[in-house]
């Protein structure tokens, strides 16, 4: 697997901007919390996508706080990284703003850590390659998602754990 | 506030089918992340509405883990009830099952905890009822949903003090 | 073909919970008796295929009244079981409730019966399994259903005869 | 209320084209029966509207028949006209022709009868202007409009007694 | 490739009703530019396959002009026809109308022209059946539709050496 | 008005990703033409709002030419920025990307001029700031925008005379 600059943070990093329709909104006018963690996955699958350039699915998402309601008619900029590779599985961290469309003003409204596992033709796992981190900035990115990686291989293996036999 | 059985364990819970339909899967066939983290948060919110009777706003959702790929054609089953109620916010508890429908076998495959803030017609925060715990099960889960509150409490903290200026 | 706990009445309930969002409602503020009809289909066909364990086609749909309008932001509830097997087709029964979600005032909205056809890989028709009725109830149903199959055969047969060739 | 040319048959007649696209197709690829209710639905409110000209909600859909699977790709198209005016309601009748996009073939796949209720602007039932009918074609289906009304008036009264309480 | 009346500008007919349903319109009530683009897509694609009896692709569209808002809650009429049939591609003409629900006034909201291009069964062009013209309305659109082809060939080549290496 | 750094053309740049779903594609496996208008429409419009703080509508949509199928699974990649400000309205171009995700190969698929007219709180057209030109570019883009202008506004003018009186 030769290293390249397509292997880069940067190579990997994505923008994607929606609107929040009234298809997309509650009762109080604001979207729907779900309908903003359909859009980081699927922004996130694509920075993950352009890093290992295979099919990808969903392993985990961390815990995402909604510090800020987002209202109708708002503009919402997501923009996601790959922060670090493993041995076939990535971190992707997003940020969503959430702009006034009359005022211009932008404010940070959620920011999620995305694992995604890159699979070959058959379904199977396959080796992601080495993420080329460049500046301090990533270096500093890539070591936080090594131990929030920690954390979330314990919590994964505890949620194995719990799985009971389901009623038929 | 009267307490009654309106405000049990068991008046909020919450059951909601799915059938994995082709508009809702990725390039290997199974269903995107960010489809089913729309439908668990359209069951808690049921959930946590019923338990507050009125508008409710998703304030975070713990970690997932997806353990299990849901493939196209099956039929999923979600299960929501509030765990805890805390001054104006409620931690909900959703289990999704993943049903073969040729087999019938049925598996877990996510297991989430979202937590909503009741709003009143102005749109602020409101009390919500007390929590009436009748079983053990009961019990133990109200203290362990207090528990992951305070990871929580303390995890939010740091997301609104990460908050940068955004470039407009 | 064993005859199994599977194939109870009881095994073959679903219960499906929607929210009437703004995107499902017309003029007047109240869902579209259509969007009803396509959540009904869908739960239905759920039981259906709990029962038979294949794949199964929308046979026919008994006439419906909307005896209620249901308004956008009511929870909506539907509960299907299988009322009666027959030799490869199921009547299915579907109540649909309107939940207020301010007050929890619940109340019937809808009443359906959908008939079912069981598809082998092929897409030919199949048999199905017979239904095991455990109570009175059960009995009562399927008696029922019988009758209404009559009516339903009987105008089937008018439908397909009146079947005219469609100028190309 | 004068009578003009815009209370005749023909001047309600709506025509419909839709696509079976991926997304609406089930397991076998042809479209699910609840979609082809969605889109007679509307189809055939348009009729009613275009006949009272005001706000109009389904009150009953009759029976209907899925005489031929429509498979993926396929072409449908839908033709709707009111056949009877009563006090505040009106039937509409609908005819649904797939058509194979290679072939040209055409086939009648559902035949189906909604009733609408006219609203004024406080969502009150309001009389509608009679039908005019100008060919023996209009006279006949007029009458057998009438003829089932009578049983769908005795059905919806069932309808209405049956409904018992809801637990909350 | 024999000629017969499938191969008439009126066979090729297509009409298409929509409704403005809240979930198409911006925030200030009118239906989305885009959305009047998607109903002119599909409706003026099954004219072209009406014709062809072939899958098609959208090779171009005109510029269209959006001459008139069309609000929540209006009626969408959509009239195509194919106008020239050329090699392996077809011109289609679209109207479209806006019709107010209330009053039953109708208006010209958009005239479009779209090229689609006839495909194999392995995806690659195929020669299209030649059009049939039968009126001098036929005729001049013909060759309307001719000089205009011409103007857009031109339009295409010039795309088609604007097109720039795309930065990986 | 004062003209600051808001009204720059970068100012308007907007940069937004779409994966080509199942739901999104043709019986040829790519994407309709009209879904790919509906995004371009979205995307220009953000363009055109961040420009000028007030609502916009889509007044005309120049030529467009599809000269790349974008197949499912393909992430596209739309780019848009205000080329031009006249009085009440903006022209927006916009560069539509085809990125094979899994070779990373991207190739200009379609390229879009939309114009937006600006709308105040009664729904009628508003000034808008004129555009800052920093760059040769700017200067190009804004000078190639008033000519096709002037081609547009003839194309208009033709387009509003022949609107003729629909039939009711």
């Amino acid at each position: 697997m030769k290293i390249t600059n397509e292997h880069t943070v940067a190579h990997s990093a994505v923008e994607m901007t929606q609107v929040v329709l009234p298809a997309f909104t509650n009762a109080v006018g604001t979207v729907f919390g779900g309908q903003v963690m359909g859009w980081i996955d699927i922004c996130a699958a694509v920075s993950a996508q352009r890093h290992c350039r295979s099919s990808v699915v969903t392993a985990s998402i961390d815990s995402v706080h909604f510090i800020l309601p987002i209202k109708q008619g708002y503009v919402v900029v997501l923009k996601s990284q790959v922060n670090a590779a493993f041995h076939s599985s990535m971190e992707v961290g997003i940020m969503v703003i959430a702009e006034n469309p009359l005022t211009g003003e932008r404010k940070q409204a959620v920011r999620a850590y995305c694992t995604f596992v890159a699979l070959d033709e058959s379904g199977k796992p396959k080796p992601v390659p080495p993420l080329v981190l460049l500046s301090e900035e990533d270096q500093r990115r890539s070591k936080a998602a090594g131990a929030r990686r920690e954390v979330r291989l314990q919590h994964r293996k505890e949620e194995i754990q719990h799985v009971v036999p389901v009623k038929t």
